[in-house]
């Protein structure tokens, strides 16, 4: 499985690529941030971050796009940006038919680190370790990127299971509405 | 100057077409609601509505897209979907290389009714006396997409005069200081 990892951000934005292999295996295939400037408007900075992230796409076509859920943070006004920034990705993405995964910032710290809480040190040197890289991956913003595909790859399959466990369910429950209400009407009938 | 106006958000998604005449005259030529179902997920929701967008753009070619500038509402979900509705509509609109302005609620209630925190019955009461409608436009979504297209004609005309004035001050200043420069240089070869 091949995993676009994404930290939006409109001043910084982590883009990453990671393939998973069999077990708990992952390699880094490229990392890179996308920078734009604060002075330019919001429409032209949406379009740079378009741009790359279609480049990204359509080079290294990835099986799966998974970017960082975004909560309010501190300042409204950056999550906003960074909310945009996810946007437009994921619908760059959605346009070549590529699934888009969303997790959050403690779900990509517990798969890591073990920790929900983690901070940027510690996910930064458990990304370096994991993926057997010869320097840590700077600035926070690419870490974090390699980061969120690892997160992907390792949950993926739990969430794979737990999907078709809630279809199981949803079909047994079905059929047993449907024998339910037969019952019924051949009780109806006597 | 013809304005299309965006009301943005995931579930309910106002764009309108409003043309500025000389003065104050307004005429609405369009309004529609895009709507997407919240069972889907973010990606596909944007993409429908990017397409809507995209769609507006090359049959209507506004000069102007004008989007409501989201501030953190109640719910910081919904906020965050309506930022990446607005998002996608900005970056469809660069694309186009079409200038894109973002007008807060209250400047936009405050250009219609005269006041800045007025409820949405006012507004779309004088949505439709404005644009001399036949009936008020339904739902909220598509009377809020005409209030922020009139508002941007209404403001446009200031807007270009205020950013006239700053281009002439920073020109003066710039001037200014080139001309101290000068005379200390001067002053200092006495």
């Amino acid at each position: 499985m091949r995993v676009m990892g994404v930290d939006p951000g409109l001043t910084r934005c982590g883009l990453s690529l990671v393939e998973g292999g069999s077990g708990r295996t992952v390699t880094a295939l490229d990392v890179d941030v996308i920078r734009t400037p604060a002075d330019l408007d919001l429409a032209r900075r949406l379009l740079i971050i378009s741009e790359a992230a279609e480049y990204w796409l359509d080079t290294h076509q990835p099986s799966v796009v998974a970017v960082e859920r975004v909560f309010s943070q501190h300042n409204v006004r950056t999550a906003m940006g960074t909310a945009q920034a996810g946007g437009v990705i994921a619908l760059a993405a959605a346009r070549r038919g590529i699934t888009v995964a969303f997790h959050t910032p403690s779900e990509v710290k517990a798969a890591v680190t073990g920790n929900g809480s983690a901070d940027k040190a510690q996910v930064t040197a458990m990304v370096t370790r994991i993926l057997r890289m010869q320097q840590a991956p700077t600035p926070a913003d690419a870490a974090d990127a390699l980061a969120l595909a690892i997160c992907h790859c390792w949950r993926a399959p739990m969430m794979a299971r737990m999907a078709q466990a809630e279809a199981l369910a949803a079909e047994q429950k079905r059929r047993y509405e449907a024998k339910l209400k037969e019952q019924r009407k051949a009780g109806a009938k006597r």
